[in-house]
């Protein structure tokens, strides 16, 4: 491996390309279509992995995401954040080079979107299936409706369909809750589509959070999912259930730089400029920032048992571990950590190092 | 104004300047160095003011922080972090082109340290006074008495004193903790100073938490003090009591992409990609990530009353506010946030717009 110095966001290629065929697969069986979120890794080099799988459509959460993205070749990009309506120059200006969809869950600014466009793009009504984050109230029929119309006239605005994102399921308590999210988020969302497929009759339903993609193992009646985290996963992801601790693929490999045998604590180079500060609770009531595994020559360990990320400065990252765990670790060892938030730490870190060697920057 | 069209991080170079000066002022009335700490702005442009002031010598926290000051010709830096052994030859190279001090809290280091520098660098015993992250316990003289048998015959490592940083200021519970706070610290290691000064005549101590910084009048009996967030304060700062909320000097715009009158919230372009995660509780429990602010023509509002910046995804952002506030705003409307914790935020933006126009891109 190449030598590291400094806090360096490890990949395992192998188990990021694992976890992004099991959702393929999955989705290819349920006969749904597969268009992954790109916000997780932001990488247009690991968006080739994805090309190479034959997947060509994809989901960003910001008009910069999709800019990024088209000017590698992307043709066809969701954008599942609500429009920006300080945006819509540069959203025309994508519009004219590719097929492009936004989402937006308010009739009021329908018109404003309309008259600053000079292409057309794909809409989706947002519906809030209980997440309650944005979106329309999937009960708010007078809403969708009023949208609608505005829709059937609209020589810009070509409605496709239901967006959602059951993000409550990250508040479940239980594999079986969260299934229980998705089922009731598939129902809604086809009372939906069976209520205006006789006026629409091309509309399509789009749901997507990484848990419910993960723990179901069928998405019929569904038409299109957009998971993101799965890409690498993470410990929330872990504490959910979506995933196992094996099926994480990122891990940050950070510097020794102290210890202290009467704290039972190590100093690591690696702080919430690297990380940043989600954390879970212990059962104790503490919180947790990572677990920590040793790293050797292309492959990381299990979580070293008892030891964990306990706190967080700007640079600064501190371990709790047994005395016989410290007692091992010397200064200028290098320790990595399954990150809390896989998606926040590689927005920090804006690259990679696969167990292999290559180096990721883009 | 600029247009703003997405997550801006809007500065008041006017207030930002104050800060530094306030503080600059007391620390030359006490007879002690500035050594102002550039993790929070992390800006050569921002560190041009400090320079057009009088200020030549500098604090970051890491290698790659020092590397980038120096390359923009900051000849005097101080590394306030545990040293990395991992770095060293880096460390040796910045070491041949300016004055370079490191930190270190252990002897069994040391021989690595000195056997990998090619030029002679400044040490800082690292003391912990009672912060308890790192640091050598401040009774600890054995230790010390280690260390500093080691300097003493070193060639490459020049002693040059005791360095500290009071972050338990940060668990205060009043102004009244933090100056007790700051009263032992200075205690301390004035009794390790005593105690040294005979053998080691130019030693000097170091402290430096922007709590102690801004409400200390005096920092008589203070060689050096080496704050960093007083450039920008947040709201972390102002709950604390080191800061009015007129002092603080940054306040992030996001453009308002979604309202809902049910729940009373707006929802914001601005997330956890933006702000960080720091976040404060309220008395009644809930979780705030900044305060509200109206933006004008070159100014920014007192904080609307009542709103808070309540939730943060990866790009959205979560406002709960009142009914008659949420009435007025439309989407397309651009708020600004106080942030929380300013260092993240700043980290994360990688710019800056001043009030007047001007865009720091560095």
């Amino acid at each position: 491996m190449i030598s590291i110095t400094k806090p360096t966001l490890l990949l395992n290629k192998e188990q990021c390309l694992n976890n992004i065929t099991r959702i393929l697969d999955k989705a290819k069986s349920s006969n749904t279509h597969f268009r992954p979120h790109f916000k997780t890794h932001n990488s247009a080099f690991i968006g080739n992995w994805f090309r190479r799988l034959g997947i060509h459509s994809i989901t960003v959460s910001s008009v910069s995401m999709a800019k990024y993205f088209a000017s590698f070749g992307w043709r066809d990009i969701t954008i599942a954040f609500p429009v920006n309506v300080l945006e819509l120059s540069l959203i025309s200006e994508l519009a004219n080079e590719l097929t492009l969809n936004i989402q937006g869950d308010s009739s009021s600014i329908l018109q404003t979107i309309e008259s600053a466009l000079l292409y057309p793009v794909g809409f989706y009504i947002e519906i809030d299936t209980g997440h309650h984050r944005s979106g329309v109230p999937w009960k708010d029929l007078n809403e969708i409706d009023q949208m609608l119309n505005f829709l059937s006239r609209s020589n810009r605005l070509k409605f496709k369909g239901f967006l959602t994102h059951s993000g409550h399921t990250y508040a479940a308590d239980s594999k079986e809750e969260i299934l229980d999210i998705f089922k009731d988020t598939v129902r809604k969302m086809n009372d939906l589509k069976d209520q205006y497929n006789e006026a629409w009759p091309d509309l399509t339903i789009s749901v997507g959070d990484t848990p419910s993609c993960s723990l179901a193992e069928d998405f019929t009646g569904v038409d299109e999912i957009r998971p993101g985290n799965f890409v690498f996963y993470d410990l929330m992801q872990y504490s959910l259930g979506s995933c196992s601790l094996e099926q994480i693929a990122v891990a940050l490999a950070c510097p020794v730089v102290g210890k202290n045998l009467h704290r039972n604590q190590i100093i690591i180079y690696g702080g919430a400029v690297h990380f940043s500060k989600d954390f879970l609770y212990k059962s104790s009531g503490e919180r947790i920032f990572g677990y920590i595994v040793r790293i050797s020559d292309k492959e990381w360990s299990k979580p070293v048992a008892g030891a964990y990320l306990a706190s967080l400065s700007q640079e600064h990252g501190i371990i709790h571990a047994t005395k016989e765990f410290i007692e091992e670790i010397k200064i200028g060892d290098v320790l990595a950590v399954l990150p809390v938030h896989a998606c926040l730490t590689a927005n920090l870190m804006k690259g990679y190092l696969t167990l292999e060697g290559e180096v990721i920057s883009y």
